[in-house]
C-alpha cells in the first residue's frame, strides 16, 4: 500500500475511507431492508442490460462502483437478510459474523495445510471442539477421539464427502485404485435434499443405485422400508454402502428415526451420514437435542450455521467419527505440498478433508458469532425463532380457512388453503407479488402446500403476525 | 439491528464502531506485514493452547476478540500478502476485492437459482464475458454462445466438474444414470495438478485409470506420448474420456501444447479440460497469450483471479463450451426449488454448474477489481512481476553458484545451487527460518530446487533484490 505502487493501488488512506464508507453503506442497508420488497421485481437481462457491455479499460473510482450497486444491484436483489424473507430455508447472519468474514478477507491466508498458516488450521478444529461442547453430539466427533470436525462449504459437499469415504470403507480401501464397484448402492428418504442424489452421480455411483425408502405419514424414513431395500440388495449381490438420514427434511423438517436407522446401519456395516443442515443449530438448546438421539451410531454428520446460527455462508460444520477414513478416501501428496509438519502426523491437513485444496480462514467469523452471543445468547435465538414459529402454528390450527401440512418441529410451518392446490398456488403468487414477505412452496402427498420458515436474524414477533394477516387479507381476495 | 432485539444483537452503531476499527486494523496490518515473520513459527498445538478449552456461555465484546487475533491469532499466521511471501503460488488479494467481500458478506444473498437473487446471477455471467473479451478466449465461451462462464470456488472443484461433464458426454448422457462405466480413463501430465488425480477418485473412477503422460526437457506434456497411450488404451477396449492440459504447471509454470494436444483431443473425440489456475491471468497482456494458442480446441477452461489477479479468494473462473453438457451431469430440480424462471428457460440457475446448490455473491469483488484497476492497470500488474521474475532470473544465470532448473515462463523462477540437493534442502530452511521470506520447493528430474513465485499484491523490485540478497548470504553461510 506504499507510494512506490504508483497510485494504481487503492492506498491505505482511500481504503479506510471507502471501508468505513461501506460499513456505513451495509448498517443503512439491515435498517432498512424490512421496507424493501424482499423478492426482487427484475426480469430476466434487466439486470446485465443496466451495465455497460465492455470491461473499463481506466479504473474507476470506488463511488462509481457504490453508485452502480444502489442503481443496478440492489433493485436486483432478493432480500435474504429482510425479516420478512420466509422462503426455503434461512440463510442468516449477524454483525458479528460480516466482521469475522472480513478480518478472513484481509488477512488473506490460505489454510490448505496446517503449515501455511497454523492458526487457521487449529482455530478450526478449536471452534469444532466447542461445537460438540455446544450442541451435545457424541464425544467421538471431537478431535481428540479417532473422529473430529471440518469446515466444509455445504452439505452438499460434506454428503459427498462423506459418501467418497464411505464408498472407500465399503470397498476395503480399493476404490481410489480401482474406482467405484458398480454394485454400490445408496440409500436416501423420499424427502431427503437432492444434494444427496447428486453427490451420488458425482461420485460415479448414478441415481439408478440410489433408493429412495418410503415415509411415514409425518414425512419420516420408515426404518423397516430401509431395511428390506438393504436385504433385498444384498440379496442380489449389491453392496449397501451410504445411508443419508435427515434431521430437518428441507420441505418439512421432518426427523428420520436415527435410533432405529442407526442400528441397522451397524448391523449391515453401513456408513449412516446424518444431514442436520438446518435443524442441527437447534441443539445449541438441550430440549431440542431429542431428534439427534441415535446420532453417536452415525459415521458422519453436518449441520449448517449458516442456515440457522447467525453465520454468513459459507459455513457447514461437519462431522465424522474415523478421520482416517475421511482422509484415507481424499489424500494425494505431491512434492510441492511436503512438509515437516505434515510429515510429523502431529497436525491436521484440512486440504484431506474436502474436495479442495485451497481454503479460506472461515473459523474466524464462527469464533466471532460463539463469542459475541456466548452460547446462552445462541440458545435465546433460537427458542424466539421455533416459539414464533408455534405461535403461527396455532394461528393456523385456529384458523377455518387453512390447515397445517406437516407436524411443526422447529421453525417451519407447512400449512395449505383447504380449496386445494389451485387457491394455493396463487395465493402464493399472490403474497410474493405484494413484495411485503417471501414465501416458498412444497408439495407433499401431490398436494401443494406453503412453506413459512422462520429463521432470519431480526425477525420478530411483529413480523410474523403481519405475514399472518397478509396471507389471510390476500387469500380472501385470491378465493 | 432494531431495539426490539433486546441488546442479544450487535446494534446498528456498534457495528459502524466496530466495523470501521476493523477496516482501520486491517490497514495497519497492510501497512506491516512486510515486516512481520512471514512463516508463522508457532509449533504445533502453540495455538489451541492460548485457547479456552469451553465455549463462553456469555456474550463478549468485540474487543476481546481483536484482543485475542493480535494475541495469538496473528503469530500462528504465515503471512500470505507479505510481499516478502514467494512460496507456492500467491493467493494475491487487494483492497477492492476485500471491499468486495465485505459487500457480499453484508448482502448475505443466495444466488442457487436466479430466482432468488437475480443480480448475483446476472453480474457473474456479464463479468465473465467481459473476462472472455479481457483475456482473448474463444468466443464460444461467452454467455450469448454455446458456452458460459461460471464462478467455482477453485480450480480442484472446476476440474471435477469439468470430469464429470466429460464423462456423462463420454457415456453418451448414461452416467448420471448408471455411473461410471469402468472403462473411462484419464490423461494427465507427470506434472498435472493432484487436483485432476483427486477429481478422478472422487468422480469414481480410480486412479489406476489416470495416466501420466511423460514430459519433455521443458515439462511439458509430449503429445506423441498422449497420442500412443489414448490408442492403447482404445485398443484396449477402454473409453479415453478426459484430458487435463496445463497452461503453468504448479511445479515450474510448464506450458503443455495446446494446439498438439487439441486437435488429438477432436480427432480422438476427448474432452479437454484446460487448466491455467496461476498463469491464466496473465492473458490479460497480449504479449502474454501465445502459451493459450489452441484454447479453442479444448471443452473447458478455468483460471484463478484469486491467484494472479489480485481477487481474494475463493474466484475460480472457468469457462465451458457447451453449457449444456455440464448442466445435464449437474442438474437435479426437487419440487422446492422450481419457479417460474427455470421453468422459462430464460435464465441461468447456477446451482446446476458446480457441486454445491448454495452461492455467495463473488461476482461482487471481481467487479470491483476490474473496476477500479480497468484493464490497464490489471495488465501492468502482471507486467512488472513477470518483469521482476526476469530480473531474477537473470541474477542466477550470472551467479556461479546457482543455476535456474526450469525455463522462467511467467513470475515463477525454479532455481537450485549447484552443490546438490543436500544444500538446496538446507538452503530453503535456513531462508525460510530467518523469517524474512518464504519460499517452497519441488523436485523435477529427481533434482531437489527451490521455487521462487513473484505474484504477491505490493510485492515491489526491493524485495527482490532483498531476496537475491538474502539467498546468496544464506547460500554462503550454509555451504
Amino acid at each position: 500500500m506504499s507510494g512506490e505502487d504508483h497510485g494504481r493501488h487503492m492506498s491505505s488512506e482511500e481504503f479506510r475511507a471507502n471501508g468505513k464508507a461501506l460499513v456505513d453503506w451495509i448498517a443503512d442497508y439491515w435498517d432498512r431492508v424490512e421496507n424493501l420488497p424482499v423478492l426482487s421485481r427484475v426480469a430476466p437481462g434487466e439486470v446485465r442490460a443496466a451495465l455497460p457491455a465492455h470491461p473499463p479499460e481506466r479504473g474507476e473510482p470506488f463511488s462509481a462502483m457504490m453508485g452502480d450497486v444502489d442503481r443496478v444491484i440492489l433493485p436486483g436483489l432478493t432480500h435474504w437478510q429482510s425479516p420478512n424473507f420466509f422462503a426455503y430455508f434461512p440463510s442468516n447472519i449477524s454483525a458479528p459474523s460480516v466482521l469475522g468474514e472480513l478480518l478472513c478477507a484481509g488477512l488473506g491466508v490460505q489454510g490448505m495445510l496446517w503449515a501455511t498458516s497454523p492458526a487457521c488450521t487449529e482455530l478450526e478444529t478449536h471452534v469444532l471442539d466447542w461445537m460438540v461442547e455446544m450442541m451435545g453430539l457424541p464425544a467421538h466427533f471431537r478431535s481428540d477421539s479417532s473422529g473430529g470436525g471440518v469446515i466444509q462449504d455445504t452439505a452438499s459437499s460434506a454428503a459427498l464427502c462423506a459418501l467418497v469415504a464411505a464408498r472407500e470403507r465399503a470397498m476395503d480401501g480399493a476404490a481410489s485404485r480401482i474406482g467405484t464397484d458398480a454394485r454400490l448402492t445408496v440409500y436416501v428418504s423420499t424427502q431427503t435434499h437432492s444434494s444427496v442424489e447428486k453427490a451420488a452421480r458425482i461420485a460415479g455411483i448414478g441415481t439408478d443405485r440410489v433408493r429412495k425408502i418410503e415415509v411415514d405419514a409425518d414425512h419420516a424414513m420408515i426404518a423397516d422400508r430401509l431395511r428390506e431395500s438393504i436385504d433385498r440388495d444384498r440379496g442380489a449381490g449389491l453392496i449397501p454402502a451410504f445411508v443419508c438420514a435427515t434431521v430437518g427434511t428441507t420441505s418439512s423438517t421432518a426427523i428420520d428415526p436415527l435410533p432405529q436407522i442407526g442400528t441397522l446401519c451397524r448391523e449391515r456395516g453401513v456408513w449412516l451420514h446424518v444431514d442436520a443442515a438446518l435443524a442441527g443449530s437447534a441443539a445449541v438448546c438441550p430440549e431440542f437435542r431429542t431428534s439427534l438421539a441415535g446420532l453417536d451410531l452415525a459415521d458422519s454428520y453436518c449441520f449448517n450455521p449458516h442456515k440457522w446460527l447467525l453465520t454468513n455462508s459459507d459455513c457447514d460444520c461437519m462431522f465424522v467419527k474415523d478421520k482416517a477414513a475421511l482422509v484415507r478416501s481424499l489424500s494425494i501428496l505431491p512434492e510441492y505440498l511436503r512438509n515437516h509438519a505434515t510429515e510429523s502426523g502431529a497436525v491436521i491437513d484440512y486440504r484431506d478433508w474436502q474436495v479442495q485444496l485451497g481454503r479460506r480462514f472461515r473459523a474466524l467469523k464462527l469464533w466471532f458469532v460463539i463469542r459475541h452471543y456466548g452460547v446462552e445468547g445462541l440458545r435465546a435465538h433460537i427458542r424466539e425463532h421455533v416459539a414464533m414459529a408455534r405461535e403461527f402454528a396455532d394461528r393456523i390450527r385456529e384458523s377455518e380457512d387453512f390447515e397445517l401440512a406437516a407436524p411443526v418441529t422447529l421453525s417451519l410451518v407447512c400449512f395449505r388453503h383447504r380449496a386445494g392446490d389451485d387457491i394455493n398456488r396463487r395465493l402464493l403468487e399472490a403474497l410474493n407479488a405484494t413484495g411485503r414477505i417471501y414465501l416458498t412452496h412444497t408439495v407433499l402427498d401431490d398436494r401443494h402446500m406453503l412453506r413459512l420458515a422462520i429463521g432470519q436474524t431480526h425477525t420478530r414477533p411483529r413480523h410474523v403476525h403481519a405475514a399472518w394477516d397478509l396471507v389471510r387479507e390476500t387469500a380472501r381476495r385470491v378465493a
